[in-house]
């Protein structure tokens, strides 16, 4: 049995210092896990250094051979990058060392990297999460978690201080990101279908913040349909929560990763093609929820 | 003011005795409204009988002039023809009377109606229901209403027996309609979803039902994904809570709709040929859930 | 053997006085075929009356017992109007009489008016054509042509004055609606694929001009793709051989016939899905090679 | 003015002897171009040797410096590692040489070898080909050409006896990469167009080979539409002149290549979907015109 608290033999890595890696690591330093965190851009890391994390210069700077790393970062360069390109933590960590990953990345580009960290005898562990900011920081996150057993028993009591639930996909180093790619697809389907009957309500003349109401909060009763279905109903998309751009890499992964599995997915196509229409029409740095405004557009609905 | 319970002047009509129909006017006869019930197999209507119901031998044979009648029949061509077909009921409702049509039919047939039935002195009311014939018989449907206000006061003492809500979009007499086609569509398009999504993980290996349940029950916490989605991550279609070739038939009425109102919908386009194949492949009795199939003949996945 | 020339034991009947019904009816006098023209807008009549035409006042009024009439009219209704609507041909034309329709409309409506026909002794030929008013002035139009064996051999003398060819699909009246439905459908189909292309020709900064002619008049070495591939690729939808509008009724029809046939037609539901978005943007006066202007809408282009 | 003879300075190199290179290498030692031919499986190279080719062992040892190599493999990975990987000619052909790549592979991957080629001296043109094995042997192929001005003028003599015509679409590497794809990306299009349509034909009961030889050969006049039409009409898949999984492989590249441009392709994906479920059901050998299968299966016609 695990009787330690958190890792105490050593600080703990902490790399990717964006909205949602700086909320995560605020949440461990305030249960005093010794944290040595980075970011490219070294002003992002200033608030942790004052409540109380080490700075590091690199990502390799940043982590203790045998220990522990979580990296946050925007995309699967980045996370290669950070591990195994210059000034990379990977060899450092090595024998025992254990690299949880907690970007939604590809899984091809986590079984690589779990060829890798086993090839300096480290471990790559899958943890993506579900939640945005706000969840974050209140320490609600959904962590999808996979990965090698006994890492998952040396990670289990950091992440438990990050979300409201750990879910277990077994011990391949892949398969919590296809549920995290499976999660956010079905969230950009709900989108478009949301986007659909919204257009359709609309152009019938029916009430549409009432019809939308109830078809969100009571016919689905899901607070996903509830929360993006208001922002669709509203046509109100320039509060960012997940940047369009960053949906659009997502549907992007899907795609590739249903390519490498032989599986068509035609409903994630056409997520993908309202996101790079998006992105082509300028609203890629608008809030995902933009994605609703294609339907819209093709209805010939002002936006 | 309303002060009367229910309708207590005359019996109401009840036209169509399906799994539903029975359902829902079984209810209404436990709670002491008086009832005069058709259904074109007339054996349908022995139970109902039973229970205290007169017999009627045609449609126009169950409503009383000024009266109430209540339709829940398959299709716009069923609730046209035991309106204004042969021994139809309307031109007998005449004056004072009140259609309530609760069957999934099209705007543009409400429309027809109510104007047939303005032309008569009546009025059509529409109230289609959200629900499986489990939901009928506990009245827990969610009724959505829409079409004249009188009216629809007149509706509301006998629809509050019949649902756990009955939500009003208005004084129209298709909204209601327009709400339910598009429920049923986001519907249909969170199966098509989660037939997508389960296909991939299926395909790459992933502890299908736990990630289903995961996906489902915590990040859309939905009745309808948990209910759908443990149908389809089972690939189980056989037991009927509502048949393939009806979801197929409100997905042409959405397609219609949304031809009328000029709004392109490529999410139900893929909805409907989804249940369209089923049907050519010979599934057109499983249950609506068998949509799902599509994703998995796609992908080379048994079925 | 029919050993006289075209039907010259009673003027024939010729209804539908738009750009192709006229340029037809000329070609027919032309060769002195005697005629009673009518159309519902009486002034498009005069150029033929002053050709020789007869002017008839209504439908009924165009032909004679046991006669020939052609009909080359917008839609399905107005060849239903125009042949069993308010003084419509179809009771006097009676035992023996033909119907030539050239329209293009639905099989199910062909096949109704055939049953029409059938109880009225008459027979119903389905003879719609390929070719823009240019060929049809031409007398260069493909002519599909479907049914009754007898009533085709008497069709053939003035529709062999119509065409550059006449095809023969058999027996049936409706195979010949089938085949020209799937004739619009496919230029409808290679007019998205070179929207497509070509939008991303531009996008990639590759010589448009020059990369559309070679795929256009060398690889495919189609007319269709050279003649319509131009247009596409300069923009220009001003210039209306055939409007938007009525491009997208014909793949509503596609649509409904593959709906009856069980057919899943995922690029025609894509092609009318452009044309409805057409129209809901106001272009429904344009030519209907507009359906290109969606793939230049969606990748940010200008239009 | 180049007056002398294709090359006569030195040897060519020719990479890549499949059914494609081995034809089109043929034709060139027909002309007395001297020749050093390469293949990862050397006994192909056979064929050439006896035909007065020199064999080389390696990529690098097929070429000279400051001389010409051309490649026809069988997709980007193939290339660059023939060009830059052990044993590649890259560094060798060094300054003033040229590479002529006729695979069809990735605009981005050409952009990538022409930037390795030029920090060696060495100049990369694009030359992909249309046309199948009978084409490239009776030198009838369709070469589209662009790059470097001077090295087009070098390599046209060459290229004049490999095909029918040498288009020239700018000075980009790029660019006739773009346009080659788009040309596959048109004919998949027309094939999925006409499996919809004839499907549609065989389900309404209509003669199907005389509807599609009209179609073909009259309508669309195009060599394209009668060649293929008439595979797809007779539901003949197995005689493979372009594997399927080779067309996937080329829809795949027309899809990044569209992303890369922000471009949406619902037709592309479409298309790539139909490929991708027949490689999944073990369709991947056949003959790419089996694209087709898809829309059959889904209108449950047995193929």
């Amino acid at each position: 049995m695990n009787t330690h608290t958190p890792d105490e033999l050593h600080p703990i890595g902490f790399i990717g210092l964006g909205r949602m890696g700086t909320a995560m690591a605020q949440n461990l330093l305030r249960h005093s896990i010794a944290m040595r965190v980075y970011n490219r851009t070294a002003a992002k890391a200033e608030p942790l250094v004052a409540a109380g994390a080490a700075h590091a210069k690199t990502p390799e700077d940043a982590v203790a051979a045998g220990g522990v790393v979580l990296t946050m970062l925007a995309d699967d360069a980045a996370v290669e990058a950070a591990a195994f390109g210059r000034a990379g933590f990977g060899p450092r960590l090595g024998k025992g060392g254990v690299h949880i990953s907690m970007s939604t990345i590809a899984p091809a580009t986590a079984q690589r990297l779990s060829d890798l960290h086993a090839s300096h005898g480290s471990v790559y562990l899958a943890a993506p999460v579900f939640g945005r900011p706000d969840a974050a920081a209140a320490a609600k996150l959904w962590i999808c978690l996979s990965g090698d057993p006994a890492a998952k028993q040396r990670a289990r009591p950091l992440l438990n201080l990050l979300g409201q639930a750990v879910l277990d996909f077994g011990d391949s180093p892949t398969a919590a990101h296809v549920v995290k790619l499976c999660g956010n697809f079905m969230i950009a389907a709900a989108i478009e279908a949301m986007a659909e009957a919204f257009t359709l309500l609309e152009k019938a003349g029916v009430n549409k913040a009432a019809a939308a109401s109830f078809l969100c909060e009571q016919l689905f009763a899901s607070p996903i349909y509830r929360n993006y279905g208001r922002l669709i109903a509203d046509v109100h998309h320039n509060e960012v929560l997940f940047e369009l751009i960053l949906g659009l890499k997502d549907m992007r992964l899907v795609r590739q990763t249903a390519d490498t599995m032989h599986t068509p997915m035609p409903l994630a196509s056409l997520a993908f093609d309202r996101l790079q229409s998006a992105a082509a029409k300028g609203r890629g740095g608008l809030d995902w929820t933009g994605l609703a405004l294609g339907a819209r557009d093709d209805a010939g609905l002002p936006s």
